[in-house]
């Protein structure tokens, strides 16, 4: 196998065209002729081809929630079974943590209003910033990746990993705990204060339009934070950790929403079908 | 003491003009009248004025190398003295950890390219991404606010507090770390991965300067980044952690460079003058 490039490929700047899924893989942009998505298992994914064919591709230029792939009939190209979080979907998945650039090329078919007339054309470089799983259409889960287009010249020098927001109500809950974790109690404090994130529970952005009031809200430290958000830490009906000893710490003046838990086990599984 | 307002003031868009300090405080944009920061200790600052003064001021528009105040002879208005991360230099440090806005107003008398012909202008909000103390032009210790400019409509809903960057260099350290904390040997681990966070010893940005090298940077999990990040904890000349138990954990191949600790600890003191 040829060795894996992240980032553009010298000599076919954004903008590129090509005839072909052939002409694009000669050039290197996106090697497989067939699958959507370059990379197998924990290497991650340097591109992916958006050319139609998937029910539950959507495209805001910027911002694309791609869908994996996996579970279609070959002949009908129907949804039929489940997708897992193998080969393709799980390369893709990887490049969440890892923060690895993938190629954008859009084919002619996309029924976009950002594909171009006719053949292939690069378009830059994104960033998996979220995936999860999903119901798609046919009722068969599917996995799905909230692809974010990098800003120029990110690829040479330093790029952003992750990115910590914060709302008013985020703060409410955070001085509730004062900036405890409410997984492990812990406290990070510095000489002028403490520290602590927030997380939505259900996320705020579509298609989870979940709401940013304190029901919805955990106050985390960052460790944490980054398991919960990644699925490796869950919690269920009764509070217990799932992916973690003990219970979550809840101040009786906090009413956690539990449909708001019950979304998240969903769509971010503990331990999704990986093999 | 009027309620500390953190955001826009009603009424007074960015743009305002004010003729004087005086019309500036009864609008509530900034209310002292002589003090260039507004907010005293952990309650956080509100409001800064850039109006002349003080002797390091930087002004590039979107971002501000901000100096605190103390330290001079009221009289001169020169330099005697060390300043201390007290008062409003205090408060306007606990923004870093807050992400608290800050609203920036400019006088005339700054002598920058940004700065108002006549009286005072205020120009929207910032946050205070990073502070320091550094070696003044007059030699004494001064305390250095890094303020970027907050993007529209961002003091309203989701604000963003901290930002995680990634170079290849950092991919490296890691990757020689196996993403295990060098401070606490926690290794985040997701169904799809690893996950650490790298730090740059001595900060890349200007006036830092520090280089994207293996010898400037640190593998941490999300905790102990943090923490290192606003110098709550520190790596003394032999490795051993202030601040923190034990010995920092490197890898033989891993040639860190001391000059770089050395410029951390004298920016990022672990025990700054807080009284």
């Amino acid at each position: 196998m040829t060795e894996q490039i992240f980032g553009h490929i010298p000599g076919h700047p954004e903008g590129s065209c090509f005839d072909s899924r052939e002409a694009l893989s000669r050039a290197g942009v996106h090697r497989p002729r067939v699958a959507g998505i370059s990379g197998l298992g924990q290497g991650g994914a340097d591109s992916v081809v958006l050319a139609g064919g998937y029910e539950d591709w959507d495209d805001f230029g910027d911002e694309i929630l791609y869908t994996g792939h996996g579970g279609r009939d070959p002949e009908s190209k129907r949804q039929i079974g489940h997708q897992t979080l193998t080969r393709g979907n799980r390369a893709l998945a990887t490049n969440r943590l890892s923060g690895l650039p993938v190629r954008v090329t859009r084919g002619a078919l996309l029924h976009s209003p950002y594909s171009p007339e006719l053949g292939y054309r690069y378009d830059g470089l994104y960033q998996v910033e979220d995936y999860w799983r999903e119901r798609g259409r046919s009722g068969f889960h599917v996995w799905r990746y909230r692809l974010r287009k990098m800003r120029d010249g990110a690829s040479q020098g330093s790029m952003v990993v992750r990115t910590i927001y914060e709302t008013e109500a985020g703060r409410e809950v955070k001085a509730l705990y004062q900036y405890g974790c409410q997984i492990c109690r812990t406290c990070l404090t510095s000489s002028v204060g403490p520290y602590a994130e927030m997380i939505h529970i259900r996320p705020l952005a579509p298609p989870h339009n979940g709401p940013d009031t304190p029901d919805n809200i955990l106050c985390l430290c960052p460790n944490h934070r980054l398991l919960f958000e990644v699925g490796a830490v869950a919690v269920a009906e009764d509070f217990t950790l799932i992916g973690h000893d003990g219970t979550l710490m809840v101040d009786f003046r906090h009413l956690l929403n539990k449909d708001h838990f019950r979304y998240r086990r969903m769509h971010y599984p503990i331990e999704p079908d990986t093999d």
